[in-house]
């Protein structure tokens, strides 16, 4: 098993199996050293965890257990995509979307609960630029989605 | 006539003439392969195809069509920027906004639109990661705007 | 002092100091010569200067001004990651988030305040593509977010 592999089941996490894509895209695209990354949202073995929006019947607490599930997902597809989650160089980017009713002003807050996860996960490696809007609606109705690009040994 | 374009014209499609910037930035900037292409709205020859909200005015069929038109205006900023659509390697990510009410839960749905396309005109090499979500609003009221990045050949 | 800063006085403008990230992630990530910054908000030393959504509170105007704030923003974390603002080679990319009512269509006039300062300073270097979008709520209830990428000289 991978180092990154092993420290995430440390942390009492599994890695899930790559979500299906909701639609007629793939879940990541390479071009050189940078990976591509589909947009993931809160599923599980096929079922939604967190539907709805924070401020109506989702809080921030919600929301970031919600946010490490996308981050899961999102992990599971990289590991589908080169093979090994040590062979991340490190993260570039995550843009993150926070299902809410608006004006809703924590999206930060929310997207956290991804960002830690990367950040435990790989040290240094695992930080990243970022941005956190909230959004209308998401796909299924979930409560996060995050996209996010990563740089990729060879 | 290109490839691309000869089957654009077989699947029925016309290449519009590339839309004006709707404000102060560029219809694409290149940086080494990579393309990035700026937002594009439901216009068609300088008028609006697609305006209001899906889950009010507009439906998911005809979010998809809005889809549709966004994806030919980004076919023709890419002609525009390289010369020819044979010259694409690969569509490598979609960023698509549907303009809707509050807790809309079929973006991808309505996305599939241009992401059809894309993989309909290009094979894989049209296939592409994506994240799609529903946003508050979009420029001059469009019901669907998308965000296109490809890999260029040399 | 570098020629764009020189620039920027001459523009009446003062660089701020580099905003604080409101949460678990980096102003900025580099790789290669592409540097992904993170989304900035109307704060100037530490605190708010446009808070809630256009279209309530705000108007085209000062959402325009807000605009202007975060790309302030933005330069601030460029120099802090690449230390002189003079070895930008290009603007890539600029994402416009406004934080506004169901149904704001003028995103575009908003984020030009952004767009246009860049320009005005870097002539062509400044140029770049643009998606902007209105969304339901952003970082601190902040009227504007942007998140823009830049190519670096060596």
């Amino acid at each position: 098993m991978s180092q990154i592999e092993s420290k995430l089941a440390e942390m009492g996490y599994t890695l899930p199996a790559p979500p299906a894509p909701g639609g007629m895209y793939l879940p990541y695209r390479r071009h050189g050293s940078v990976l591509y990354l589909a947009g993931v949202i809160c599923v599980k073995d096929g079922v939604m965890t967190h539907t709805g929006q924070v401020g109506d019947i989702q809080t921030v607490e919600t929301g970031f257990e919600g946010a490490q599930i996308c981050a899961l997902n999102a992990l599971s597809n990289i590991k589908a995509a080169i093979g090994d989650l040590d062979k991340v160089e490190s993260f570039l980017y995550v843009g993150g979307y926070v299902n809410a009713v608006s004006g809703f002003a924590q999206s930060p807050q929310v997207i956290n609960g991804a960002s830690e996860l990367f950040n435990t996960l790989y040290g240094d490696r695992g930080r990243h630029a970022r941005a956190a809007v909230a959004v209308a609606g998401l796909p299924a109705d979930s409560t996060v989605e995050i996209q996010v690009n990563v740089a990729v040994m060879d």
